[in-house]
């Protein structure tokens, strides 16, 4: 039984433990010690089966199995180990760990190695260092040594400063970078993290477009004023501005089509004084769509309503977009693969989109890429209460067994 | 030429420059440096007019012509010099400015001392330690010694810890209180802090009545979630039912009749990130109206309209009263005096109500009170642009002359 459930939940269960709150979810800022306890566990583990380890100029470990020349494309395949603030035990680390249970799989079968390069990318979240995924950003060469530098944490060390003892080379950064051709495609496994395969009773799902993004901070000001002695009629109150926008906000996703969300999750004004009407609201703006067009149209409309709403109340109104990540189709060959793969394994698998963000987004942009979605337990996620069962992340070791082995029968002998 | 508008300005500019933040508005929390500066400047001119100083329990400072006997009944006038942070110059200390003017301008003219007692208040604006006019409330037995040692300010002390060396006396505040009798009545004069009397180019107006006050802590429940992941249906977004519920509340005062207004003017959220669906959302919400049958009706609009909007977003909703502060009529016969004093001076009084809280409706639960507000140009406060003509003022002050003196000649005289 090559595909361990077993093993599998000792990974997850070791990489919790590496958190830097315990007992409140998963704390793992990249380039920290809980985050580097849980990228040893996994190196200890991929050499024990096999794999020379490598780091990349930007902190990405690659594990690879000894057996293939350095030349010789492989599938690459992983995920993320960094974690949001108190976040789940299962985002990022599902995708790490299923490729890992492939290699041991196939050692375990006594069995050549599977071509699979397994990738560990560094700050996948964005929450160390202000930017989402800034490790594959790197290595893809989308984002260059300059920007590093200014992207700082919370101790105020920049990415290269921060990740210089984990491997992160600064003056290779623009040349240590990953090329079309270097490799066969790349798989990313996570976790939906949202309730749709988890109320349609899909355990594994194909994921076929990712939802591009675009963020926006919006500052609305208006006058600091006596909230007893200004009437209703005379009053420039920016909360006020912005609690319409937000409602406005909410109704957008409804006319751009399936899949679209928008979200205001930051709001911060000042002065917030219970008895002081307020002069400066500031939120921030998370916009997803599953194609351009739809983001293009979701700016444009965005961008009237919310001029229309400060013009009306004479509110100033700055908006300014802070990101924009392109709707991404993923590789039909790759999907086919896995497709087929499932079907072997006896698995029609069900298809779907995603509403997040992943490393495989970057990735796509240069090598053929699909991904599999593990179904997320009531769609909780960056959340401690997140959680994906054992069983559906072993089917999608299956497959990915099956997919990049293309050996039927060691896929099956997992049943 | 008893009044003088130099004079006035003077005291104003030396107030204005005690401040925690130069160039940056007036920040005097009270019982700090810049506060003791400010009152120790108002008690040395009263002292050289022939005043002694008292300090009561609570810490609000007495100043009173000597002449006088101890136990003869005099009117009772004055404000605060505390501030909000970033305030203005004018808010508090014109109130105070005006009867020392008074006291001043009878001794120059070389007349009997008017039989005013100058009080200077202390944590009016509730901004130091959490609760406005505690200073009031405190020498008119309205809260206890227990509830002065609960709040505390930005150091963590306690009213009465903090109030030790500005002469409060903790077991003295439930006993050193103002009985009734013990004054003729109170006239407080206050910039009026909204644009009204400004537009209508009215420099000074009777006040009748004080809008009560209800202030309220709204907690909104939800679940966090990934922005990407969760479609608009799946979501229990905190930040998009507290803007539903802003606007609401901003449409309420509508319904209240003339004079009500309702504010949010603080709000919190938790995880407040760019790309997680809310979880919590916590604001204040301040809601005034001149009679209390408003109030109690706005209250319970208030509770309906926000637990249907909480319900239908499948929220958890907490509102909780922080504050409820009674709407003041103030006393006929004190407006009386003020009207026929301002007659005397050749002017019409104008009425108008008050929309902010004072301490003079904490003093009309035991003396007759009345209010004259100054004219503040475009109804701006709490804020450095804060601004209010020396000509009003020095209006405001021969009137209370008038009216306290009751001596035409020495009021007319400053013409």
């Amino acid at each position: 039984m090559p595909i361990s459930g077993d093993r599998i939940q000792r990974d997850i269960a070791t990489i919790a433990r590496a958190t830097a709150t315990p007992g409140r979810g998963a704390d793992r800022p990249t380039f920290s010690t809980a985050w580097s306890e849980a990228v040893d566990y996994v190196v200890t583990e991929a050499r024990d089966c096999g794999c020379s380890v490598r780091i990349d100029a930007a902190g990405n470990v690659h594990l690879r199995p000894a057996a293939f020349d350095v030349g010789e494309p492989l599938w690459l395949s992983g995920s993320h180990l960094d974690s949001v603030p108190h976040g789940g035990d299962f985002d990022g680390v599902v995708g790490v760990v299923v490729p890992l249970e492939v290699l041991r799989a196939a050692q375990e079968d006594k069995r050549p190695a599977p071509p699979i390069e397994l990738i560990i990318f560094a700050e996948e979240e964005g929450t160390t260092f202000g930017l989402g995924m800034l490790g594959s950003r790197a290595w893809c060469g989308a984002i260059d040594a300059t920007r590093l530098a200014e992207l700082r944490n919370a101790n105020e060390r920049s990415y290269l400063e921060a990740g210089a003892r984990y491997g992160v080379v600064a003056e290779r950064c623009g040349t240590d970078c990953l090329r079309p051709g270097e490799y066969r495609g790349m798989i990313e496994v996570h976790i939906e993290q949202g309730p749709g395969m988890w109320n349609r009773r899909q355990p594994v799902a194909l994921v076929t477009n990712i939802n591009g993004r675009r963020q926006y901070q919006v500052k609305v000001t208006g006058t600091a004023n006596h909230a007893g002695t200004t009437s209703m009629a005379d009053r420039r109150d920016a909360i006020a501005g912005a609690a319409e926008m937000i409602a406005a906000i909410e109704g957008l996703p409804s006319q751009l089509g399936q899949h679209a969300v928008a979200t205001v999750g930051r709001i911060e004004c000042r002065p917030n004084a219970v008895n002081v009407v307020a002069e400066e609201a500031n939120f921030a703006i998370d916009l997803r769509a599953p194609s351009d067009e739809a983001l293009d149209r979701g700016n444009n409309d965005l961008r009237q309503q919310l001029a229309a709403i400060a013009e009306r109340r004479r509110l100033q109104f700055d908006l300014h977009m802070t990101e924009s990540q392109p709707a991404t189709a993923l590789a039909p060959q790759v999907c086919e693969k896995l497709r087929r793969a499932a079907q072997r394994l006896g698995c029609e698998l069900p298809e779907t989109i995603s509403g997040a963000l992943h490393d495989a987004a970057i990735v796509a942009r240069l090598l053929p890429t699909a991904m599999l979605f593990v179904a997320s337990r009531d769609g909780i996620s960056h959340n401690p209460a997140e959680f994906s069962r054992t069983d559906d992340i072993a089917l999608a070791a299956r497959i990915l067994y099956a997919t990049v082995g293309g050996d039927e029968e060691a896929a099956l002998s997992a049943g």
